[in-house]
């Protein structure tokens, strides 16, 4: 059997289970997803494994004694609107053929293991995510279920209906020593692995994310009747500031500072801006790190603000702690997958919330251009085989604990 | 009589013919422009002159022999919305008021003299502007009368209803013969004069405006898993260009060059920008000058694409051409404001379309932190003194013609 071209297969056929439209949307709870359950108990089945609906509408397929510590291995099967047909559900199905494919080779295991197919990370429907696996982490805030989608249909109703039960969810909260660990197989969403022409990468930490709001504030005026000299140009100091984050930034290993967003006022073609504000997105596998970071940052911001002559501010929007993947696991997982490089993972997943639950770790699968959340979303089979390899090997190599 | 105390009490009462709300709102062809119109047939009527009101909704008032080459000095009625009370309105006021000083210490009028009170130059009603003066250089658009404002209201509809005829428009243009020049006087708009801390400053030329689009297109992608190595951030290349636009065009004397607008797709917190947009304004007195700097802002953006690995173009979306004031009429101006700076303006005046027909020349008066456009434009009853002291000599010192 190629593992591979099977993965291949399963995922084009899942990428059936979608709203019209280009590229794959799948939402939870939806008809979408109710489809896509059926095609992953089919996996899991082929799999040998056990399965159950959880409260929070984690399908959860088990194999191993009932009461013994379990292993856990999953991802999402949603999408983002107009996603590819990797993200997410790559890692559910490359699980269940890790499985098959150990049942295939006769290789026992070495303790309860359970593929975790979760309902929603993308967070599109509604304005919350990771339900599943802070269910299990006992982290669920129970305000979540009164959110509500575009339509007026709130999370607890939609996951009623969807064989789920709100009320249930508290007690889903695992007891750590009843959990091994978790490992997470996705694509990298990211060009360093093509870069690196390497098909696999071993996650060492989920990069801590903050959001700033900056402000440079200067003097607005014709732009015919005031001259160049004494101006205070919003835009240009904010200009200026883009420019060093960004030229500064390249010097911090690991670090990802974006300006994804600007805006003026007043933005007319014929006057100067008095007011420029824009977004500041700082990443880093190390929160001090990132602290670091934003100190320069402002610090950068004064100096401009006082060499232009203008205003300046920057208030920390949100922010999200790093999640260091297991020291052990992460080790584990580079015996099982050789020559595969180290590398953090910029974006959240399933693992973030699980790594309140137990250790984690994951392993990034190459994909094309470093393209995610579009259509054009690729990974290989031949990539996808070597991620089957490397997660069997991984899991026949776990402590023996039956 | 304090002329300039005359005028600012002159300019209060007419500031009252507006709508509610804060500063002066006062459109061409309103309620409020009747209310003006009476009252500036007032100060005509103290300055001795013949009124009447052509065809295009210019309020006249003449004094001389009827078939005389006539000396034009004028200026604009209407108001932007929330404006103040100088722009425009006080060139009309100070003429009436030069031709009463004269009157008033019996000097004689060399020529027949014109005052004129255009209805709309500043093109917030109606989506044109400077009708009167292009109905007297003979260069307005017929198609203009269809143009509505936000009601519906056609602009040759609310001019007939005011008492004009816009059928008659086109022949209202004046034989260059019977015309002598033009003299208009109006606020600085900016802050020249009173860093050069001078109460009057006579305009040299008015810039030649170009307006031109200007993108950067670089390649989108997810702010936490695209290294900042090998990024192509459109924004960070706009940055580049709104910085070197700027402290280049500081380099270059009696140019102003002006980024008002900017917008980045996609536009979000987590995302790379894969395009930004801007404009650039450019604005110059002499329009040999304005492309060459248009030409060093390409290579300059071409440069920075080519060092960021973006794409580049810019789009010249709007030009007009420099007018020069008239020599003669610049060294004549300056005899009558001796000691007054020569500077360009950099903001289009009615004089702009007068200079069609004949030599124009501009008087500027400081007005308080180079404010205009909002309620807080502020000239000074002894600055405004000093503009009708000038204007009086220099009219009465114009070549004899009668």
């Amino acid at each position: 059997m190629d593992w591979g071209l099977e993965a291949q297969d399963r995922l084009n056929e899942i990428a059936g289970c979608s709203l019209t439209g280009p590229g794959v949307t799948r939402f939870p709870f939806t008809p979408e997803h109710a489809a896509a359950r059926k095609i992953i108990e089919g996996w899991m089945t082929r799999a040998g494994l056990e399965i159950r609906l959880d409260a929070a509408g984690t399908l959860i397929g088990r194999t191993g004694p009932a009461d013994a510590p379990a292993f856990l291995i999953g991802s999402h099967q949603d999408s983002v609107r107009g996603g590819g047909q990797y993200d997410g559900i790559m890692g559910v199905a490359l699980a269940c053929l890790a499985i098959e494919a150990l049942n295939t080779r006769g290789t026992p295991l070495p303790c309860a293991i359970e593929v975790l197919a979760f309902a929603d990370e993308e967070g599109v429907r509604f304005p919350t995510a990771l339900l599943g696996p802070r269910a299990l982490a006992g982290t669920v805030d129970p305000e979540v279920f009164t959110l509500e989608d575009r339509d007026g249909i709130s999370l607890g109703t939609a996951l009623d209906a969807f064989g789920g039960a709100q009320g249930d969810v508290v007690g889903l909260a695992r007891d750590p020593g009843s959990v091994l660990g978790y490992l997470e197989i996705h694509i990298e969403q990211g060009p360093a692995l093509e870069q690196a022409d390497q098909p696999l990468g071993v996650v060492t930490g989920i990069c801590g994310i903050e959001r700033n709001a900056v402000r440079f504030a200067g003097q607005t005026g014709h732009a015919g009747t005031v001259p160049m000299e004494g101006r205070r140009d919003a835009l240009v100091a904010a200009a200026d500031f883009v420019t060093a984050i960004h030229d500064t930034a390249r010097n911090w290993p690991g670090l990802r500072a974006t300006i994804g967003s600007i805006s003026v006022f007043p933005d007319v073609v014929n006057a100067i801006p008095s007011e420029a504000r824009l977004t500041l997105e700082i990443r880093h596998e190390d929160d001090r790190r990132r602290a670091d970071f934003h100190a320069e940052a402002r610090e950068i911001g004064a100096a401009i603000a006082q060499a232009r002559n203008t205003g300046f501010g920057i208030e920390q929007t949100y922010a999200q702690p790093a999640v260091p993947c297991d020291p052990a696991l992460v080790a584990a997982l580079e015996q099982a997958a050789p020559g595969a490089p180290r590398l953090p993972s910029g974006a959240t997943h399933d693992a973030s919330a699980m790594a309140d639950l137990c250790p984690v770790v994951m392993l990034f699968v190459r994909c094309r251009g470093g393209i995610s959340h579009r259509p054009e979303e690729f990974a290989s089979a031949d990539d996808m085989g070597a991620a089957v390899d490397a997660a069997a090997r991984f899991l026949a190599a776990l402590p023996n604990r039956d």
